[in-house]
């Protein structure tokens, strides 16, 4: 499908399913709206997927991995080479996001979009590679604008994939050394925040780093100008495939009616520009957590998202989009399993 | 084992093991500290059981059922008679415990602890009951000395069974018509706090409700002048059965060295009890949810926990523990099935 057809796909999502759904865990044995956010996530899964009677959602995280241009600028604590080293872990099992995904019970895919690093033939690995690697965004643009669209038609062509493969819940992830720079970048300029307020310390540099991060931001919006009102146009210029791989899969899901579960600030970076593309996309979406970085409490409010919890987690990956998706299988289970009071013999409130 | 015996066996728990465990997640394929809370639950996990590399917990519920004479005072939206109907349905698996429970993968168990009903031999219940529910707090004191020691030990038996059935991690839940009034009463004298300021809705209640429930707790209270720094003298004049029993089950998990997840508001009673019969078992301690429930804030304060999710939960029974159990397997699990830099081949920061 095209990235046109997608967009106008994507539609409200069913009221009158969610208030049906309200009505059943009213119904249930417990205090009217006694388990707080677990019922809103019920009532939001059904009126995404306009099922009242919803199976156990089957989860699969996508984590994208895409290197970037803009880490020769010295943004990152860690060598670029680290983005493809992730992959090989990724495939092996042994990362943040294998253990949490075998955890939640919910499935990894790793999508090579752009790392710059040539993995030949290895088992498991998605291989949508369309670059080596953006450009350094303060030297030329990251990408072509067609670039960028075809990186959006990946991440649709996965979660349509995902639909014919039974997946109900898709989560999001990502790697690439670099990408909370492009991240900030984006956010400061479809929020119109200034870019100190949204750059933060990404996998562990110090203050003078986050300095040297702010310059980098700076000079590559002055020398770009990207137009906020034009989301392909601020991907290509200061983006980062991943992060288009990821608003892309987003969109898909939405008009998939598949709810997204999203992880930290870069897939939040992912999510304003799927929003801005189609606003309707942001009733698919699930913040799982706020994350440490410091521009994603902006994204979240931006997006108007409250996230499920903040354990002051910022390794990325999807390991937050796993947690979260477990409790949207709890909160399934909850409208699903429970009994109501009619059926365990339980009184109702005194009148 | 007698209260006193246990309340001496609590020891303070393990930092050299605790110092390990960071060492060891540090190493981990990941920015050292980006799993945020999670590392910081392996470590507690680890410097209470004082194990370096923990097999995956084996989780335990305790859901301990009692009525309160209270009730009759009209605090709560519901009838008595539903804590027997919710114990009924606790052991057919239908209650929000239950599903959550299994989510998690824990098991749960009920504990009929002065429940005002005879259930005659009904399979799956654990009968220790003490009374037909406690006395009227207005009235007269709602138990005697003798009886809250004999909760307590109840406690504390069941914590050493589950020991001995390879239990390494233990919830608490609690199910009692009234059972706010009498954890409000009981954090309004540990903490000082004014009673208007501790009380809640409960199951639901109105406003007008709420106030009668503070002049009930009022009235209690100065009738009683229960004494903060006597614990028993507490649970004995305003306590409740199922309240004690907890605080039992906390003293009993903690000289048996595993730690425990607490739920919500009732739990937090129960655990200022804990607390003031052995400062040193909160140290054993994991906060799972911050309840709706008014006093819940202060008593975590109080108790100096830090909560791991606000979900907006306010039923009770166990249902935030078994969340937070999750969690906690979550985090042994980062632990020990991440792979480190050096197995993975990848480059660590740069200098």
């Amino acid at each position: 499908m095209s990235l046109t057809e997608v967009l106008n796909r994507i539609c409200d999502v069913d009221m009158e399913v969610a208030a049906r759904t309200q009505r059943r865990l009213d119904r249930l044995t417990k205090p009217q709206g006694s388990l707080g956010r677990l019922e809103q996530l019920a009532v939001q899964y059904c009126a995404i997927t306009s099922e009242g009677k919803p199976a156990v959602p089957r989860g699969r995280v996508y984590t994208f991995a895409a290197d970037h241009g803009v880490v020769d600028e010295g943004v990152s604590a860690y060598p670029r080479d680290v983005t493809a080293q992730m992959v090989l872990n990724f495939l092996r099992g042994g990362a943040g996001v294998n253990v949490l995904a075998r955890h939640a019970g919910v499935e990894v895919r790793v999508v090579d979009i752009g790392v710059a690093h040539d993995f030949g033939s290895v088992a498991g690995l998605i291989n949508r590679k369309l670059l080596m690697g953006t450009r350094n965004m303060v030297q030329g643009e990251a990408m072509d604008r067609r670039i960028v669209e075809e990186a959006l038609e990946i991440g649709i062509a996965l979660a349509s994939e995902a639909v014919k493969e039974d997946v109900t819940l898709i989560g999001t992830g990502e790697m690439g050394i670099g990408n909370t720079t492009a991240s900030a970048a984006i956010t400061a300029v479809i929020t119109g925040a200034s870019v100190e307020q949204v750059t933060g310390l990404g996998t562990g540099i110090d203050e003078l780093g986050r300095t040297r991060k702010i310059s980098v931001i700076e000079r590559a919006l002055a020398r770009h100008e990207p137009n906020a009102d034009d989301p392909i146009d601020v991907l290509a210029k200061i983006g980062g495939l991943e992060i288009a791989g990821m608003a892309g899969l987003m969109l898909g899901a939405a008009a998939a009616r598949i709810p997204v579960v999203l992880d930290g600030f870069i897939a939040g970076a992912a999510a304003l520009i799927a929003r801005g593309l189609q606003p309707r996309s942001v009733q698919y979406m699930i913040a799982s957590h706020r994350s440490v970085e410091r521009g994603h409490r902006l994204v979240l409010e931006t997006l108007g998202l409250e996230p499920l919890f903040d354990l002051d987690l910022r390794l990325g990956e999807g390991t937050g989009a796993c947690l979260g998706m477990s409790l949207v299988q709890a909160a399934v289970k909850v409208l699903t399993e429970m009994a109501t009071f009619s059926e365990a013999g339980v009184s109702e409130r005194n009148q």
